[in-house]
């Protein structure tokens, strides 16, 4: 083949698997909602890897591994939420990529509904940590921090930006 | 040419369509919002196929075909949300797309501008179906529910996430 | 180089080209909530070009160039939102690309956090003006409209839909 055409196309593989890394990981964070919110939870916990952590910033509920996960999202404090009705949703994240390791960075939201209507119920910075494994990306951790004032979660901002930074080189 | 030259060539148009078509459905649901805020309606309108549905779970507003979205965006009930200020927004999709046809799953949110501030009036699970027509997405219907605890907004994401996988075969 | 071939690429090209823009641009997009949220100013002001305007609909805190942002960016109004907690969220946008220049258009919205809870504070229409400059996607305007009833905010939204017809052509 020539060596011209050559380098064209694998020019051309490589920036789209990238525009595909970015859009895979668009879908993972848009399947996690819709799957905790109709209690479709393999779904759910099949967004991580089978040992990953979910850190969502209250030691009651920090999870680690796929049982620990399940166990978790089963739990009435859980399937309380959904039986009156709320939504767990992502913001268009930032994402950094390099090989087979990503990062992301958004903002967590989980709606619920009261007697009074909706309401913001928490309101999270969402960090994802993801490889890729056998061809597909999953989660090895996800962290989230109330943006409620307290430090860690402007921490947890800066030293994700400062991780994406380090990942692209 | 070289067959090793046209099976790449081929893999890559391929596989550049997949993702054109997942950034050209992010774009038809990011028009909805400015579309029907600034009563942009025939715009708006446009997004659906010339008999396309939109069932909003609210049987005095359910639509079929063009001159009945009109009709329901050019009624009093919208015109005064739009004169008192109001959001309506998606959330970042989960997307499965199979040649022709698509669904989309996420979460819309219709916020009012209040007396007493901003409100999260209504607050629903959004499905899209569509189908490319002359090389364009469009929708044959979308179906709200409102996520206030009642089972079908539950059932209407299980059911899409079924259809989904149905979708990809 | 065999004129199919080349033909097929060249069009591949253009093509990927497109979508890497728009991802880029959703990538500057989701930079500027986590950058203000933690006070990573200098990042902030790197989403526009040196003399970019961020014009958010009050003239107190209109802002032109860097070193207005970063002034605006480090006043007390602002630290004491990220002091008490915060976060700026951009919804999906609708983006219209032609050569080295883009609009965007979508939702902004400042959460707070209350004595009471999270709270909305902020719903504005959001459209970005950007340039490519070397190679680099940057905003030469930011411009939000307060979804408060006031007509500016329509007109912006109605504006910039017929703005990104024309800069497709």
């Amino acid at each position: 083949m020539n060596k011209a055409i050559e380098d064209r196309l694998h020019a051309l593989e490589c920036r789209l698997e990238r525009v595909e890394s970015q859009l895979e990981l668009y879908q993972a964070l848009s399947t996690y909602g819709p799957a905790v919110d109709s209690l479709s939870l393999d779904l759910a916990a099949s967004l991580w890897t089978h040992d990953g952590v979910y850190d969502i910033g209250d030691e009651r509920f920090d999870m680690a591994g796929h049982a620990d996960i399940l166990d978790t999202l089963n739990a009435d404090y859980h399937k309380d939420l959904v039986a009156k009705g709320c939504a767990h949703t992502m913001s268009l994240p930032l994402i950094a990529i390099k090989d087979q390791q990503a990062i992301g960075l958004g903002y967590h939201r989980l709606y619920t509904h009261e007697d009074t209507g909706f309401g913001l119920h928490r309101l999270s910075v969402s960090r994802w940590d993801w490889v890729k494994e056998s061809g597909r990306w999953v989660a090895t951790r996800r962290t989230h921090r109330l943006l409620d004032g307290s430090p860690e979660a402007r921490e947890l901002i800066r030293q994700t930006l400062a991780d994406m930074q380090s990942l692209k080189g």
